[in-house]
C-alpha cells in the first residue's frame, strides 16, 4: 500500500465497552471520532478512577490532527475530552445537547475558554482538511445522538456511534434512515457500526414500552414511587414526569448529577416540566404519599447515591416504608451486578414493592439488536466493514452478521484498539501497532499507562501503583529491537518522587536487574510487548514494595532502539 | 402457641445462593435437610474457601438432632456434611448417586468410617424420630435428585429441593409428579420450594434442547470440539458423549473433578460410555482434529482450570488454533461473568469458534421457572408456604406467585436463615432467631464467624482475619442482656496460638477496651446483635494489626447472660 491509503486506528472501544476513539487517518489529516472514558471495576483497581484512551499516537502525529468528532454526549463518548484536548488543542465538533454537556464539562476543569467547540446540526456537510463531515441522527439513550459519515478521498466512512432503531422514541426524533440513504447512495468504502448488542437476536424494543410500564406503575402505586435511571437518560426523565403528571404526582429529584442534568435539559428544551411538577425534597415530606415521585441516581448501585443510602436505612431524608414502590429503571452494568442486586433485596427487606428489568419492562438499553445491525449494513451497504464498540465477542458476533449479508470474509476486520488498519480500493491489512494501553487516571492525574484487554496481571498490579500516588513515579525505559525481538541496552530507570532510589544506587541498579526478569522469560517466537511492558511493570512494582515498603506509580515505556 | 407447634429453621441458603440448610423441629425430634457449602467470590475474600452454615442452633439442640436428610448431589448441598458431622454425629439418608458423591467426600476427611450414610429408594417411607420421610424424584442438574415429604403430627412438609420440570431428561427420569400427587392427597401443612428461578416467566427448556444444540455443533464442526461445562452436570458429559459416539469422535476428558466424577458415574451406571471411547490428551494429540472432543472443567472461568489455561496460551498438552469449536455449556453464576467472558473473547482472539449460552442453545439450568413453580404449587396446595433457595428478591417473586395462586398473605412467609417460624393448625410466626451466620472455612479450618447477608463490614473485614490464620485465633466473648440491651460484663478475651496476647496483660485489656467502642455506639432502638457481632469483630481486628502487625482469626461470639 502506499500514501492514498486510508488509516482506519481504533484507539479505544474496541474489545471493551467504553473509552470510545477512533482516528481515520489520511495523507497530512487525521480527524478523530469521540473522546470518551472507560469506569474500573472499583473493587479490582481502587484508587484509579477512570481510564483514558493513550493518545501517544495522535501526539506523534500532532500537526495532522484537524478535530475532534463526537457522537453523543455519554461520559464513554466524551469523558476523556479534558485531557485530551490539553495536549491536542483541535476543534470539537459535536450536536447541541452534546456541546451542553461538554460545555459543563470543560467549565469544571477550567477548559471552556480555549476550548475551540462547534455545534453542527445533521445533514450540514461540513469541511475538516480535506474530509468532509456530515452527521445524521441516529436513536440512542441520550437525545441529540448523531452517526457521522467521513467522506475521504478513497470514499465514505459511515461510523453509526452508539444507536438503535425506534420508531417511537420519546423526543419524536427517530434514525434518520433517509438520510443515511441518501450519504449510502454515493457508496461507502466502510462502516463502523455498533457492536455492543451483537449478541442479541431480533429488535430492541422501543422506549414507548418503558413509558407505559413505568405509567402502570405509577398508576397502580398506592403509596410513594421512586425512579432511579442514569443521570443522562433524558428521555426517562420526561418518561417519569409525564406520568407523574397525568397521576397527579409532584416529582423531587434527588442527586447531584440528575438535578444538573434536568436543569441542563430543561433550559435547553430538551426536557418538557409542566410548572409546578418539580418539588424539592422538604416540600415532598409534607404531601401524602401518593401524590409523590422521586428521582434519584442509583440505578447501578453505586455506593454513595441517593437510592443505595435509601435502601441501605442511610439517607438522612428519605426512609423506605411499606406501600412504597421502588422502579429501577436501569439494567446492571456487567459487573456491576452483586451491589444492584444488593440493593434490591434491601428495599424488598424493608417491605417495598421493586420493580427492576427482570421482571418488568422498566428499562430498555439504547443499542440495536441483531435485525437492527442488518438493518443498517443492508442500507448503507459498505464495501468493507469494521465492527466497534463491544467485548471481542460482541464485535465478532457482528463480524458473522456482516458476512452473513454478504461482505466477503476478506473485507470484514476484527479489530483491537492499536491496529492500525490500512484500507485502499483493493484491499485491507492491519500494518502496524499504534500505543493503545489503558492510561489511568486519579481524577486530574495520569497514574500509569498499561496494556489491556483480559490483562490480569496489568489488573492486578495496577492498585499497587495507582493507590499511593504519594510515594512517587517509578519510570523505566526499555529500548528494544523489534525487528530481532531483544532489548538493546539494560533498562533506564527515571524517579521522581521517590525518595529511596534517588538515595541508592545499589538499589536502582536491583530495579534495572529485577525489570529484565520477566524479559528473560519471554517466549521465542513472537514477543508481544505489550504484555512485556505489563510484566515488568509488574514485576518493579512488587520489587520495589517488598525492598522498600512503598509503592511509587510504575510507568513502563517502550522505545525503539 | 405450645410444644405441639412445627419450628421451621433455615439455616443457610435463604436471601443467597448456596450453603443450603433447613431444620425441622417438633417436640424432641429435629430433623435437617441438606448442608451445604458457598463458594465466596474469591476477590473480595482472599483466603476464605468456602462458607458453611453456623450450626449453633443443632449442637446446642444435639440430643433432639435425628438425622441429615440429603436432596441431591451438589457442593450447595452436601459440601458441609464433614464439618457437619464431626459435631453431630447423625445418620444421613439419601438416593445412590448422592451417597456415592458423600462417600467420595468423607473418604477424603478420613470420616467415612464412622459415617451412618444410607441410601434410600425414592417412594420407600422410612421414619425418623416421630416423623415419617419419603424421598419423591425431581429433575435436577445433576442425576438422582430428590424432594423430601416429611410427615410430622401437624401435617406432611414438602421440600422439593432444587428442581425443575423435564419431560424429556437424559436420563430418562422424569420429577415424579404421580407419586407427588399421591403424598399430596393427604393434604399438606407447608411447601417449601425453590426459588432460585422465579423471576423467570414460563418454563425452563428440556435438556434435549441442549442435546441437539451440541449435536449440530458435533457434526457442523470441522476440527476439534471442546466442550466445558460442570464436572457435576453428569447429564451434559452423556450429551456430549452421545454426540461424539454419533460423530465418530473419540472423548478425552480434561481436569481431576471431571475425570473423577466421570468414572465414578460410569461405575455407577449414571454415565453410559461405549468401550473405546475415553481416551487420553496424549492419545487425543495423534488423531486427526475431526475424531476429537475435549470434555474440560473451566465453564465459570476458573483460573486454574483446564479451559482458562488453554484459553489463556498457557495449557502444556492443548493449544487452540484455528477450526476449534469450544462449547461452553454453562452460564456464568453471578460474580463470574466478567472472568467467563474474558475466556470466550481470548479463545475468540485466537481463532476459535465459540459457541456460549447468550447465542447458541449450549445450556439450560436446573431449576423451575415461574410456570413450573405454579404447577408445584397447584399440585401440593399447602396450607403454608415458604419459598426456599434464592437470593430475596427470588423468595418475594416466588410467594407473589402463591398468592397469586390463592394462599392467604398470611400464610405465606419470606423467611431468611437464623429466623425461627413456628407453625401449627391456627396460623404461623417468627418466634425467634437462631445464629445463623456465615462459618468461614479455609480448607479444614474454621476463621471466623459472622453475621451474613449483603454486610459489607464483615464482608471487609474477613481477608484479614481469613488469609493469616497461622496468627491464632482470638476470641471475644460478649454476655448480654437482650431484653435490656446492655453488655453485662466487659467482654472475655480467650486466646490462641496468638503470641502476643498471652504476654501481655495490657494488650488483652485494650483488646477489651476496644471491642466495647462499637457497643458504645450501637443505636437506642433496638439492637442488631449480628451487627454488633461483625463490628466487635472488625474493630478488634483493625486494633490487634495496628498493634501487633499480626491478623488473627477474631470470633466473636454473643452469649445471654
Amino acid at each position: 500500500m502506499n500514501g492514498n491509503a486510508l488509516k482506519v486506528i481504533p484507539l479505544g472501544g474496541l474489545g471493551e465497552i467504553g473509552r470510545n476513539m477512533m482516528a481515520l487517518e489520511y495523507g497530512n489529516d487525521i480527524v478523530v471520532i469521540d473522546a470518551g472514558v472507560l469506569f474500573p471495576d472499583a473493587q479490582t483497581m481502587p484508587g484509579v478512577d477512570f481510564i483514558i484512551p493513550d493518545i501517544t499516537y495522535l501526539t506523534r502525529n500532532k500537526e495532522k490532527v484537524r478535530a475532534i468528532l463526537i457522537t453523543h454526549g455519554h461520559e464513554d463518548h466524551i469523558g476523556a475530552l479534558p485531557y485530551v484536548l490539553a495536549d491536542l488543542p483541535v476543534p470539537v465538533y459535536s450536536s447541541r445537547l452534546t456541546h451542553g454537556l461538554i460545555t459543563v464539562k470543560l467549565r469544571e476543569h477550567g477548559m471552556l475558554k480555549d476550548a475551540r467547540l462547534n455545534v453542527m446540526e445533521p445533514h450540514f456537510p461540513f469541511s475538516v482538511g480535506l474530509f468532509k463531515v456530515e452527521f445524521f441522527r441516529v436513536c440512542h439513550s441520550i437525545p441529540d445522538a448523531m452517526g457521522i459519515a467521513v467522506t475521504t478521498p478513497l470514499g465514505t466512512v459511515i461510523h453509526t456511534g452508539d444507536f438503535k432503531i425506534d420508531h417511537t422514541p420519546v423526543d419524536g426524533r427517530s434514525t434518520d434512515f433517509a438520510s443515511l440513504a441518501l450519504i449510502a447512495e454515493q457508496g461507502v468504502l466502510l462502516l463502523c457500526s455498533d457492536s455492543t448488542y451483537a449478541e442479541v437476536a431480533g429488535y430492541t424494543p422501543s422506549e414507548q414500552v418503558v413509558g407505559e410500564a413505568i405509567d402502570r406503575a405509577m398508576g397502580d402505586a398506592k403509596g410513594r414511587v421512586m425512579v432511579a435511571t442514569f443521570a443522562s437518560l433524558v428521555s426517562r426523565m420526561q418518561q417519569v414526569i409525564d406520568a407523574a403528571v397525568k397521576h397527579g404526582r409532584k416529582v423531587a429529584v434527588v442527586g447531584r448529577s440528575m438535578i444538573g442534568n434536568s436543569k441542563m435539559a430543561a433550559s435547553m428544551g430538551y426536557l418538557n416540566v409542566p410548572e409546578g411538577t418539580l418539588i424539592s425534597l422538604n416540600e415532598a415530606r409534607k404531601l401524602p404519599h401518593n401524590e409523590v415521585v422521586i428521582l434519584a441516581t442509583g440505578a447501578q448501585g453505586e455506593p454513595t447515591s441517593a437510592l443505595v443510602r435509601i435502601a441501605n436505612g442511610e439517607h438522612r431524608d428519605v426512609e423506605v416504608v411499606k406501600g412504597d414502590t421502588v422502579i429501577i429503571s436501569a439494567s446492571p452494568i456487567p459487573g456491576n451486578e452483586t451491589v444492584v442486586y444488593d440493593t434490591i433485596d434491601n428495599l424488598l427487606r424493608q417491605g417495598a414493592h421493586v420493580l427492576y428489568s427482570k421482571i418488568a419492562l422498566v428499562h430498555v438499553h439504547g443499542h440495536a439488536s441483531q435485525e437492527e445491525l442488518k438493518m443498517m449494513l443492508s442500507l448503507v451497504k459498505p464495501k468493507y466493514f469494521v465492527p466497534v464498540h463491544g467485548e471481542y465477542r460482541h464485535m465478532v458476533a457482528h463480524a458473522g452478521l456482516a458476512k452473513a449479508m454478504g461482505i466477503p470474509d476478506d473485507n470484514v476486520f476484527v479489530l483491537e484498539d492499536g491496529d492500525i488498519l490500512e484500507l485502499d480500493q483493493y484491499g485491507g491489512d492491519v500494518v502496524g501497532r499504534a500505543p493503545a494501553g489503558h492510561v489511568f487516571m486519579d481524577g486530574q492525574r495520569m497514574l500509569s499507562n498499561r496494556a489491556r484487554a483480559g490483562d490480569e496481571a496489568a489488573r492486578a498490579a495496577v492498585p499497587a501503583a495507582a493507590s499511593a500516588g504519594a510515594d512517587g513515579v517509578v519510570e523505566v525505559l526499555l529500548f528494544v529491537d523489534r525487528r530481532n525481538n531483544i532489548i538493546v541496552t539494560p533498562p533506564g530507570i527515571v524517579t521522581s518522587g521517590f525518595v529511596p532510589l534517588e538515595e541508592s544506587q545499589e538499589l536502582l541498579e536491583k530495579v534495572s536487574e529485577n525489570a529484565q526478569i520477566p524479559l528473560e522469560r519471554r517466549p521465542k517466537r513472537g514477543v508481544d510487548w505489550d504484555n512485556v511492558r505489563d510484566e515488568v511493570a509488574a514485576s518493579v512494582s512488587v520489587f520495589l514494595y517488598e525492598e522498600t515498603g512503598r509503592r511509587p506509580a510504575v510507568v513502563v515505556k517502550i522505545e525503539d532502539a
